[in-house]
């Protein structure tokens, strides 16, 4: 069938590239002049495309994805469906889907996993809509899947799919954090010689073989020990907004939300709360300090303590 | 090669019957007459065994295996290997591997992953040694391993396996947490109607693709909404000791030990803390609490309060 496709960055020109070879029609169009474009405005995309149109955006969530959708609001034709699959909040679908349901075009929402890997494996779907405008649009999710049964699900009405992804990278950033953790105490601990080798052995057989299990080995045989990365990794929102899901419906997610901060402190250069906790440490037990500047002070009470320590001991300092 | 199996449960019977149908010829001693031991005492299976004798100790870790390796060092000659094969805590192998050499018999601990599906896809294995006791039991590890490169290590010196198991003990612990999380926030939310059918989904192309959500699909399809279980949950030592173990090296281990103390809090019938908690906010806002006995008793400054209230709400006493 015919698609637009508005996007052209890494995931929306590979989606474009892997529907061409299922022998789909896609009509690009992305607002780079350096993109692959087949056209150079909006405009031009929709008098490309015969009606009933179907129309893919796949651009950054938040305001690239309000104003792409603003405008086709004022461009497409009754019957048309537009598809967001961006990884954009479930609660921006149930407004966009209200928008265009007033010029009678239909929305489908569609999280989308795969990354890099999707061009060659396919891409996981998780889409929410009415029956009839998924129904239309399954050429295009049957062309983006992976082969099998599995890797696409219609999960309910508008704002289900993006929930559904939410909650898939909620569940990845737990599932990150387990394996980095695991890997920490091997490396710390001196007792397993080859880390990366115990994680190479972990592939088969065992209870927690994965794909982000592969994933970490082929970093590893990268990079050994990691050391030329920095510790500090980014969230893409999905994480937050899987964790003030389940605060709106009071769902207790201990690791998913530890998962979450443990990012939020990797990015910190200097921690506030731990400046505090040294404060008070020095003000009732005369704790050792370490200044700013990173000399140590000793507490009053405790000359010979070493605020930085071993890291395997406690310090010295009495309460 | 010949190998004495000590303990023929569930694991080690399994275990036997993989390694004869590799050609091994296995002689099974397990204390209970129920089993199907081809011996009936540790003296007879150490008789029937021509030394260097490899003998595979798979029974409870603790008590049990303690005392079967101290009957060993009792009965075994100088050039004779024990495997540990059981969970054991690696501070329990460097113990043993001492009192052995004593008598110059060799030590190995091996931890096991792969549970009931061992039998037929093989069992992971991470086992800790001197390399010449590892390299004499290679073909039992050869026969006991799945197919493929990976699925054994020699993680290091006696313990190193099983610390390798522990920490794979720990990252499953986490693992677990946040599939399980996940799931409950799509069954509490109701936006996804088929929260069964979006795990299916997640099988193929998604990034949280693993063993462990195709056994949750597998359950799902068992019981939708587990229904037929309580939530609670056990704990078999091996979280416990990678949260000791990261103790004792400093090391933050947040997920693993928020998924350890959770099961900790599902094994309690009332909460004595939120017993506490509750006793707090009564004393300090004039919350409601409900009593033991289930009836909620109006807190003094906020007759219409609700303390049991709505899962999705905070109650709207003031502070």
């Amino acid at each position: 069938m015919e698609l637009g496709m508005i996007g052209l960055g890494r995931m929306g020109g590979n989606m474009a590239e892997r529907l061409r070879k299922a022998g789909h029609t896609v009509i690009g169009f992305d607002r780079s002049p350096k993109s692959t474009r087949d056209v150079e405005t909006l405009e031009a995309l929709i008098q490309r495309l015969a009606p009933p149109r179907a129309i893919w955006v796949m651009v950054p969530a938040g305001p690239p994805t309000y104003e792409t959708i603003d405008a086709l609001a004022g461009l497409l034709e009754p019957g048309d469906v537009v598809v967001d699959g961006g990884n954009s909040r479930y609660t921006d679908d149930i407004r966009h889907a209200d928008d265009l349901a007033k010029r009678d075009i239909g929305f489908v929402d569609c999280g989308v996993s795969g990354g890099v890997w999707g061009l060659t494996e396919g891409y996981a779907l998780m889409c929410g809509g009415e029956p009839a405008n998924v129904e239309l649009l399954m050429p295009i999710f049957d062309a983006l899947k992976p082969e099998g049964d599995t890797g696409f699900v219609h999960a309910g009405k508008v704002g289900a799919g993006h929930f559904a992804k939410m909650v898939h990278n909620g569940i990845e950033y737990g599932l990150m954090q387990a394996y980095a953790e695991g890997w920490e105490l091997l490396e710390t601990t001196e007792l397993v010689t080859d880390v990366r080798e115990v994680f190479r052995s972990w592939q088969t057989g065992t209870v927690i073989r994965s794909w982000l299990l592969d994933l970490a080995v082929r970093a590893l045989d990268a990079d050994e020990h990691l050391g030329e990365l920095r510790g500090f990794a980014e969230d893409s929102g999905e994480g937050r907004w899987t964790v003030q899901a389940a605060i709106d419906h009071a769902v207790p997610l201990p690791v998913i939300t530890a998962a979450l901060f443990a990012r939020f402190a990797s990015r910190q250069d200097d921690s506030p709360s731990m400046k505090m906790i040294a404060a008070l440490r020095n003000e009732f037990g005369g704790h050792a300090v370490t200044s700013a500047a990173g000399s140590t002070q000793k507490g009053a009470d405790a000359p010979g303590a070493d605020a930085n320590g071993d890291r395997g001991r406690p310090d010295a300092t009495a309460r």
